[in-house]
């Protein structure tokens, strides 16, 4: 719902008239969306009075009511504000903390009035440009103080709701702590709850630093940790693109999509996009309902792809089985160990087999290019 | 100890006879290198038989005495070989994983045997080309299974080892599972005995997704799980190309040195790099001279840095305390949430002090140039 | 032709057995490719004697005519042999540039005998790691003498040969000179016959240092300079992977291929890709039919989004024509700059339209997906 | 002089407040600069009145007398205002390539009478996100237009400037046609006046790309096309950083002062960099200091390289010079060819040689370090 974004840049006075909250959602909801999320200040400016944000959030909720649309998910701007100019949480300077502490707490208590179940922390300033300032091992403890914290607060407060952080290598800092979703993974582990605590993977993030979304997605499911993901799309080692859904990365938006579905994730698909700079407001439509189509379009490919006799014979062949040795290489045992130890594998003949794996993807490609 | 790779390369005809591994620790001796590490088939051929076996170990471990050098750290080739060209604790061949944890136990039983007291894992081949060719859920059960097994290997065998696990992002695969530091770090958790695995960063390889790998070593030290590491150096968005230590990210290394000479991190100072292909042997030495040589230049400038009074004075400036609010932020209760909740900020003013990050950066580089 | 490369690798050993040239004309003539291309040493080993030249060139000539293939281009290997290990044309010593220009001679006579037309240069060791050892302009220097002196060469012999320089940003050095396309159209001009000279841009070495390959095959086409072109596919900021044409970068390849076939470009279509290492001779074939087919799948794409009347609709309604600033913008007159300067804008009212951009990228995917 | 983009970007609010064009002289002029550059709206607002304009240039031109300062170059912003969405000189729009035609000339106006010799071209906004919107081969034909319409001005007003290009590979774009140097070298060759037109290489630009900017501008100066240069800083496949000059990427900034300085370049040494968004006014005229004392710590390093004795030695011993083969290399004849085809190289031999090259870039890296 950050509107604000790709209507200015570094580089560029606004193209856009902003649109007001309630319209927002009007527009959302006439395109069949299911929900919208915002930062808190999308929502009330950072200045409001009370009266202003009494009027703006009661037309909100009315738009909220008349267009049928959900607030999933919430979250806290700690990047855009000066204060925030070197970290909200792991700042330096504890004032600085102790507000991005009190500003979250504001903000979980409206996304929870207006029905939020996850919320998401995407921590834009926690970094450095310049190492000198500060050692990486005090800027992990401060985020862990607050999201123990938090955790704490949304107990208390039986706001119950997730957890879930969004991982990106830079921009707007030099250097972001936690810079791709597996920093996360390892950091939950050490927190006072980390059964509240997730991930939010972004499309655009982990693909600014070239690796691969479907792998990241893939552990945190496997992990149990998929709680929210931001689909978008975007070019490797470039700036943040927020590109439409599917419009660069065909294959992995094929296989993201595919595990998805696949895993009976049931979380948000939350297209964190935005529009091109060189779109009005009937672009800006086009495009949304362009990220719901292209999902839509992936998802239909990849039933068939489940479906094609010749894929999914070539995968029967590759995947060889063999349930002795299955069963000597899972659950250790001293007799195991020297049952694997004894035996004599052909690595020769095992080695010599082609594993059909151009064939596979060429497949695959057809499916995805539609002419198949 | 893998002298292979930058003799040849795959654009290449070897440029360097192979040196016999009691020649490299002559090699390293000489020097005043601690110790060296191998791959079991850098020191045994994978098709040696047992007597050409036995006289390489009698070679090596004479060397070793002769030139006082230690084995701190052993590890398996899981790669070089063609029966792992599709993985090998995750290959989809049952019998190829099998295979691989025979071998891994082998090589062990040589580490364990020689003195080894880290096990490192690098998975080369542990990952895809073609993401139809496998879940990536299933690749890190598969992965899982290996390691939970070899821990309780190590274990019953009294090897006392720690295991370290190697993150790359891509090359010799498309992409590798487990690309970075950090998701090394979320997946040993989910093992069966994490404490008994750590991580081994190198340089090089998180560089290569760009990622600012003091940052990464930092994360692993603060949860306790720097077991080992691999110093080189590395141009992001490239190639693997293992350079000498600190021949190109100046910063970044100064910063890292510090980091592990003021952590009290107590491991190896591995350097995992190769003297370029245009060198002769009296390069490849004059290469191993500089990287421990590099590394003891920044040293003497961490040192200088931690003792210099303007940057030691900027530093204290820039950290603003407050007791009062990190005691209201550390540790929840009820009253300290309604305590902070009710503080009022002074926005604006914390806002706009200037946080003289140029002058300490430039402080900074003026001691890694060596005019301060 | 070279087979050798995915094979093999600085991470493996090989892991299929070495085709005979004529077995690869075989194979590509079986499935109907046009021709086949050959560094000289691909032929012809290093070490060859002129007997087993003689016969090895005797079967393949028979098989070029058995199986109607052409070799439309020849090129020299400069890279793999150690006395390249610094530069061929551009090495520091003053034999080894000597010896790469006899070489070249004789890879001339070699594919001028076998019908040549093109002839390609792949700089593969131009370059440095170690930027101390030589000024940049130097090697631009020897780099000039040598095409200048081989211009001359062929011009003699009667050959009838165009030059098609091929660049690369790195891999196998750690920079090489002339690392993007772009860099040879100005280095051409710089040249004693530049009507000679033209570039062959690959999709992989483009696409490593993350530029758009469509614009650079654009910019090259536009200037005449488009000699040769080779098709295969990379992922930004990784080592070469000389993927299946079209199996990653979905959207620039059918760009691509729809601006080769409008652009009237009538030089080879030539595949420079590999198959993966994880396939066996089937995988190889599978892998050289997938690309020649998904070039088909663009080209009839390609020709669909030439016809689909909301596209083209689109398309002219962003196109702004005004015949009269067209004529004062284009060759310039004192009266046309007085007209220009005293005109008038509306440049908020231009400014505010928006452009369609969305819509119609998500047309030219739909078309791409196959559902349009 | 454009002090907007780093109080600014995408992801915040301002943090300092802008400085008047006259403040920012006297800031230049006192820290000892020697010049200032700017783009026309730094200077005028693009609605400012004309009593504005001549309040502001009166301001101005006072403060360049006071402090003593040049404005030895200009350039136009052509990216800001929403009127540049897609494109000036090179967008669909016929209209808006007139106004860029318009707004060019008044801005050399007034550079040519601010004494401006150089006037530099940064197409921000030439370039794509929807490559199905236009042909790059259009793009570039336009742009061509333009730059040929503009020399032709300039030599009718008798401003006797130089153009200089200055490539940049992404940001704000998707793509930006001509995205490194290289690109604008060949471009330049196809006007019709490439004698007046150069290039302007910046160090942030070229290094987004991962590219040696060492090697772009060792190729501009050796084509006599180094007309202006940008210094900054940068990390690779990255947004567009502008950090202080030498602050990242020592080796290659050293060997480009040193490069500046052998060549014999005469142009500004022009910093085109931004101070973090975490500073005050002290903070910027820290960080336009510490760009201007690095440039001369480096420049103090060229010199002592260049006189220090082992790495002359090592570099007359790596060069191998030998008369008779440079010869036959360089100016072709037949006799040249043959003599060339008939001798006998001794290729192992030559080949076995090692360069040294890990010895001299250690002794490199160790004057840049300050130790030697």
């Amino acid at each position: 719902m950050d509107n604000r974004k790709y209507r200015q840049g570094s580089f560029g006075e606004p193209v856009r008239s902003p649109l007001k909250p309630w319209e927002i959602v009007k527009i959302v909801g006439e395109l069949g969306g299911y929900g919208v999320n915002f930062h808190d200040n999308d929502l009330l400016p950072i200045d409001a009075s009370d009266s202003e944000k009494e009027a703006i959030l009661k037309d909100f909720r009315k738009a909220l009511a008349d267009y049928d649309v959900q607030v999933p998910m919430a979250t806290t701007n700690l990047f855009g504000d000066p204060i925030f100019k070197d970290g909200a949480f792991t700042s330096n300077d504890a004032r600085v903390r102790a507000y991005a502490l009190q500003k979250t707490m504001n903000a979980m208590d409206l996304g929870a009035g207006l029905g939020a179940k996850t919320y998401v922390f995407w921590g834009g300033r926690e970094g450095t440009e310049v190492d000198a300032s500060k050692d990486p091992r005090d800027g992990i403890k401060y985020f862990r103080d607050a999201i123990d914290f938090l955790c704490e607060y949304s107990t208390e407060q039986g706001y119950g709701m997730k957890f879930a952080l969004e991982a990106k290598p830079n921009e707007p800092r030099g250097d972001i702590y936690f810079p791709t979703t597996g920093n996360y993974l390892g950091f939950i582990e050490t927190l006072a709850h980390p059964e509240m605590v997730g991930v939010n993977p972004e499309v655009a993030h982990e693909t600014m630093a070239g690796l691969n979304f479907f792998h990241a997605v893939g552990q945190a499911i496997e992990a149990g940790k998929l709680f929210h993901i931001d689909l978008n799309d975007q070019r490797p080692g470039r700036y943040d693109q927020d590109f439409r859904f599917g419009s660069e990365s065909f294959k992995i938006c094929f296989f993201l999509v595919q595990l998805l579905e696949n895993s009976g994730y049931d979380g948000p698909r939350h297209f964190d996009a935005h529009a091109y700079r060189t779109e009005d407001l009937d672009g800006v439509k086009a495009f949304a309902a362009g990220c719901m189509r292209t999902y839509l379009i992936l998802k239909e490919k990849a039933e068939r792809w489940n479906k094609d006799a010749e894929i999914q014979g070539l995968l029967k062949e590759i995947k060889v089985s063999d349930p002795e040795l299955e069963s000597l290489c899972k659950g250790y045992s001293s007799d195991k160990a020297r049952a694997l130890k004894a035996r004599n594998f052909d690595r020769k003949g095992i080695a010599s087999k082609g594993l059909q794996y151009e064939r596979l993807d060429q497949l695959t490609c057809e499916i995805i290019y539609g002419v198949r």
